[in-house]
């Protein structure tokens, strides 16, 4: 019998509607999702690590089979640590598979017993990381569609705030 | 409970030890595989599609969750009537991405409950196609650990009278 | 006073809707879009160039400000025959660009004048193309929204037949 | 009757030679093009905005249908406010197409009336960007033929004083 | 003591200023270079390979360093019976990459002795490609730049007898 | 006579094993490799650049035709002052394609004397980069394989320390 359980890695600072879209479409596969949200103490994430958490979690609170934690160190000795031997990431363009192939391969040669899987996302979100809502966000834009409505009043909050700081 | 059997379709003319890695870590997820050897009338294959099915039999004799069939038509038809969601695909190298992202599109537009995942193969295999295996084959050249030593025999016999034909 | 004519080449075997996507945005640039439908005698197309012309007018018999028109022939020379200095050309992905960039360079090389533009199509058809609408359709399956409903129905028509011959 | 202003908008840390081609090829087309120079106070251009603004107008004094603007906040309402519907963008070369991709798309999403044109620079400027040419600038490198004359002056004085605080 | 001698193989159908521009560079290193002319008796190429041949030969007739010679059969097994253990192969962009790239893979699996090595072409010659040349050439287009003029002298005598075949 | 040197810049921060690899594969064809340390004093490397030139030394010390020196300032001034007209560099992916391309183009401008030639590593060192080392390093991971045993002990070393400062 197989272990039904992938571990979706990121930094979701925020998670966008690409990244949920790619966990809809996971659920079609696997048992459970553990959402790895990474503590990275070098990059400067606009939410904290426990905001990213429970943003994710009130998105999921319906979902028995997402589950959300933080983790730092690597990554397939978390998904070892958590039963989990799948790593499940989307794949929206060329720039992305060319990162996400050095990391699968890494991830490979560290553990050859944790395999990689990849999905693509809905293509309206082709366009759609992160990066680029936290800039519309900061800049004032409309992001209906993109993010999850209750992302977008804290993302609006945060990207104020941090604004009036520059 | 979910569907456990992925479609992992192709021409497979004829497999290669590229194609065997991907299915062995298809089968690390999935319950039940079901290799979908396309008839193809309009290109000319080297194999018949009897030939490349009874190939890949052979090869997974001893796996009983390895399943051959040949299939014409539209591929989410096929997986639809085999009771399977997933299409699983080896992913080489960028001009891979490209057209399995097109095709991925495609077969999502054409049947959105049928969902395509990516996989790597070794790297070891980054190079290798089954167009590039019959080339080296006609032209003499060695492809142990590209191919079974059953295929590569049988290839050598082929390639050598299509090349007296020439 | 500038030109406002753009060529916009192509094969059109048949219009997409994701070239007639390309030719709206254009008009809001150019006054007039001369649609140039290549005469290539080395290929063999589904549908002749008369056929091809005659679809294209049809879709687009109520735009005064776009002609259709057959051509075979240097691209540069006709633009120039037909007053144009701008070719327009959409653009879906990496694949397309490189083998865009080749064409407009050899273009540009050939005649100085003529300047290609190039313009992005809706994301919901950036896995469209002509050859993969023929395939579909030569399978059996549906082409809602990727063609005009009365190119599907010659389509299913044509590849109906084409199919019957193999 | 059309609007014939297009926004070009860019850092232009300085503009080069590829810019100015790509701005000469542009108006071909557009009766105006307005260059929008970016104030980005999160990163630290070489050049004030004031400087880069004053250093493109001096360039164009001669044309008077180029037009110079410094822009902060969301491109497409800079377009909107200064009545222009088209943004025009230099493409050299795989990774700008999908970087500019990934923009256009979103300016596309944030605006629909604003559309994206793409247009090739001289291949001799295809390796061409601000930062590599000041990276040249610092290291002591000729730029003839990279950046008009007087920018590589303020270049070099520029480039000679920030390498002394180093 | 180093193998001084570099194999450079081709379909060269016909000879370009770009594969030219490679040799002259490769002279740089090389104290000889080997011009092979692939005999592919399933493509049609449209000079025979005698005429490739010899059209090499008399653009260096000059040049006592650079030979030329056809071959059919495995590239590695020529390079060795003409005691060269060099590759060179011209890179223009990314898909040319690709190929290389997995032709160089497959090479080096096949004889681990031969390496490729790589050379950059003039930029200006980064859209020109053998096929393109004679695409143009049969369209009536001038070559001048892009092929040595006894080339097209005879690109433009057969072309135009190709032509009237069709 | 040619000459017969190249030489092979980089960060080397640190020399991983796919360095050593296109090294070694230089040497085949090259009489000497001079080893180019990038001082980069915008950058902050992990090991000064005076380490890392003794790490590479330390590898080489048997190899009479490697040496190794660090530089600053244009890499084609260095070459010249030491009597090198060929740069060596290695191509992993499309991504270090497009970088290696622009910036052998800028050099091939600031020098046309001096050539760039470029060399695949072996496919197992395809994912591998200096900078997803030290990544690996500073988490924990196992680098055996990757880069020499005494690079690893000291990289082991020095991001425990860099670990212990955040």
């Amino acid at each position: 019998m197989h272990n039904r359980k992938a571990v979706y890695p990121g930094s979701f600072d925020p998670i966008t509607n690409g990244h949920i879209d790619i966990i809809q479409r996971g659920l079609k596969i696997f048992d459970n999702i553990l959402i790895a949200v990474l503590e990275n103490p070098n990059k400067r994430p606009l939410f904290t690590t426990k905001e990213r958490v429970k943003m994710i979690q009130e998105i999921f609170s319906d979902q028995k089979n997402v589950e959300v934690k933080s983790f730092h160190g690597l990554l397939v000795r978390f998904a070892k640590e958590n039963n989990a031997k799948v790593v499940m990431r989307g794949l929206r363009a060329i720039s992305d598979f060319e990162y996400e192939f050095q990391l699968a391969l890494m991830n490979r040669k560290l553990d050859p017993e944790i395999e990689t899987f990849f999905m693509m996302p809905n293509v309206k979100y082709s366009f759609l990381s992160s990066n680029l809502v936290k800039e519309v966000s900061m800049l004032g834009g409309c992001l209906k569609g993109l993010v999850p409505e209750a992302i977008e009043a804290r993302l609006k909050n945060k990207t104020y705030n941090s604004y009036k700081k520059l």
